[in-house]
């Protein structure tokens, strides 16, 4: 599957600078006030409180990052077993979602655990248990469930400032302080983390031609 | 090889679970001021403009989950190729310094390509070249340029200002407006990218027991 140019940094860097060369740029960056809108401007977001409008536009350009990943992949490549110890497509789009609604939980209403753990705890430990029972779901059946959870944490995220992004839970992440913001930025990253994987295996589908970065 | 349990958050759910089972936590939660110290604290950071600094935040958790994904790997290690098309951990560590020096140039000098190609261009293309050139050094040398790399970032962030982080290129990501924020934001979520593939690989390497994710 070729990559969409658009994503594919490489392509654009060489497409880019063939087109470029020698040609000068007076006005390439210009001061400008901030733009609300557009996937690739990142800051505060109206209807959100600054940092969490921040947030919010970081989990907005990861999660089309990712939703372009997978764009147009059919049940037997979401199915797809590269190996018998990876995860498949699917089941890294469904342990993502799992992993938004451990934080939902743990930072909204301050749980350690899953509340529904029959829904997502395989999601979440993925393993064994993951490759039997992730499977004969289109892409849709994927999508929304993450568009669900995202609508679920948003909506929550508009309830809060600041102070609460700010606030420390004095042991979490390796039994160390560790804010909501560090918490929902590795929500984010760790959407990066899975994507890099989906995209090496979705360049190692049956009749992949390209490799993918 | 073995998950380290403080990276591991299937692990540490587990663990975190069992342990916790029963036990109530009044005081989880604490409004606190900007905690200025540890890795898990995302925000404002001295020295730094506050969004700057927040950036700089993640950049510094992002790039200390990295290392700690590839910490005592072995040249063979970072050597090794575990399919034809895929790239070596080594390379992928490269790649990462050499986005971070296409983005310096960008967005601190308003390059298009990178002054030195003839260091950067292959880490930054991997590929074919990649896989024939990139091979035969330890870790260190590795970390060492990514150190380095990092440093110069960080000097340069010292000297501007949220204004300029906000700064908006009118066409660069898909042809479309994208502020420097978003250009650093994707520097960081890279890492991830790759990071997900490092671990990938690592839970392949020859005589490695344990998966990762």
């Amino acid at each position: 599957m070729k990559n969409d140019l658009t994503t594919n940094r490489r392509a654009f860097l060489k497409t880019t600078a063939a087109l470029t060369a020698g040609i000068s740029f007076p006005t390439l960056m210009m001061a400008s006030p901030t733009v609300d809108e557009g996937i690739h401007i990142i800051g505060p977001k109206e209807g959100f409180s600054p940092q969490v409008g921040t947030l919010v536009s970081m989990m907005n350009w990861m999660r089309d990052t990712v939703l372009r990943s997978v764009k147009g992949l059919k049940q037997e490549e979401l199915d797809y077993l590269h190996d018998p110890r990876s995860n498949t497509i699917g089941a890294m789009l469904l342990h993502l979602a799992a992993t938004e609604v451990f934080y939902q939980g743990n930072t909204f209403e301050g749980l350690r655990d899953f509340k529904d753990k029959a829904t997502w705890s395989i999601p979440m430990g993925l393993g064994e248990q993951g490759r039997k029972t992730i499977k004969g779901h289109d892409l849709a059946y994927y999508v929304n469930i993450l568009t669900e959870t995202r609508e679920k944490t948003l909506s929550e995220l508009r309830k809060r400032d600041d102070k609460w992004l700010m606030t420390v839970d004095p042991k979490f992440f390796g039994g160390q302080p560790t804010n909501n913001y560090c918490k929902w930025f590795h929500v984010v990253e760790h959407e990066s983390n899975h994507n890099g994987q989906i995209k090496y295996i979705k360049g190692r589908l049956p009749g992949a031609t390209g490799g993918a970065d």
